[in-house]
């Protein structure tokens, strides 16, 4: 087995679905975390392929951009989808989470750059919520057809965590209510109570992102 | 061989990487082209998986997400990258693209909605220009380690096809100067002049998107 290290900054975000990933498949991995701001990740920066985390390292070897390390390690541990086409709609609904995300991020952007209250709630009114309404429709759409309760096929997965991770995400941001999206909410419970996931999920630190 | 059928708008945008990708791989498809804002695609537009396009149907058995249709394509067509870690650097240079177009999309979006010439300027100046500088960095930083010419290992994967075609699209838009960016301006003559794609790039549709 190689020797895999994961390094990105000290919150879930968009490393966390690789974390879950290891833990479901078992395998061990060194969980680098910067800290936001320190002085590790101004030198650390310019030593990365795309200056920009997570990077996974494989035996030394550097792979950058979140969803590209997670369908990398996702095909290596049998977790990417059982047919071409079950890969493929696996890929579908990770896109689908990066164009919300990419919409979602202009709040993030917002909050962080001091924008007004009414500039925030316009971001909110007008960007967040209508890429949510889509995004959890589409979702729902898949989960109503699926007889595993997963979103592809049969068996978890990276998409499942991808979503799962999301889910919990817009909920410690006000944006996800478990009482009105009961079929969300399933699938992060099965995620998070997974055998091989749910001692990671109660002990790992706290954040909101 | 299966029957394949493409079907977007009529314009490059989301499908044009995997057109060039069947024109590429010597494969029949069928173009299917919608008018914008027409009755076809709002008839069509609840049919689709994801309520969007585009959509590839394979012998029928449809494939949202115009990334995940194109790695599907090129894993079956061999233009993923020859190893599983050449395939996670053609990944990670798509999602880098997706993250790229993510903000090129708010200016777009500000453009169709009518906003102030000074809004517009707004998020050319705050948004696109510095996200195309870090954009360009990281491509410019793999051509100037690429000893093929491509961005990916020895020859042409559905990475480089992605890229050429959005330096194609940021030129029509102003915010590409091939005098200046020689080495990417390089590449989208290394796909376009390509002996399979010269043909289809000289004939057809004209768009600037």
């Amino acid at each position: 087995m190689p020797s895999y290290k994961l390094t990105y900054f000290d919150v879930r975000g968009l490393a966390e679905a690789s974390r879950l990933l290891f833990h479901l498949a078992g395998v061990e991995f060194e969980d680098h975390r910067v800290a936001f701001g320190g002085s590790e990740w101004e030198k650390l920066k310019e030593k990365t392929p795309f200056g920009q985390m997570p990077v996974l390292s494989v035996d030394g070897f550097e792979i950058p951009q979140s969803a590209a390390i997670l369908r990398y390690l996702a095909k290596k541990f049998g977790f990417a989808g059982k047919t071409p086409e079950e890969q493929a709609w696996a890929d579908a609904i990770v896109d689908q989470f990066k164009d919300f995300f990419g919409q979602f991020r202009q709040l993030i952007i917002a909050q962080r750059s001091g924008k007004s209250v009414e500039e925030i709630e316009k971001v909110k009114k007008e960007v967040v919520i209508p890429a949510r309404e889509s995004y959890f429709k589409i979702l729902n759409g898949l989960l109503n057809k699926s007889k595993s309760g997963f979103l592809v096929g049969d068996g978890i997965t990276f998409a499942d965590l991808v979503i799962a991770e999301n889910i919990e995400t817009l909920e410690k941001f006000g944006f996800f209510n478990p009482s009105e999206e009961s079929k969300l909410d399933g699938l992060r419970k099965k995620v998070y109570t997974h055998p091989n996931i749910k001692g990671y999920v109660a002990s790992r630190p706290e954040s909101q992102i």
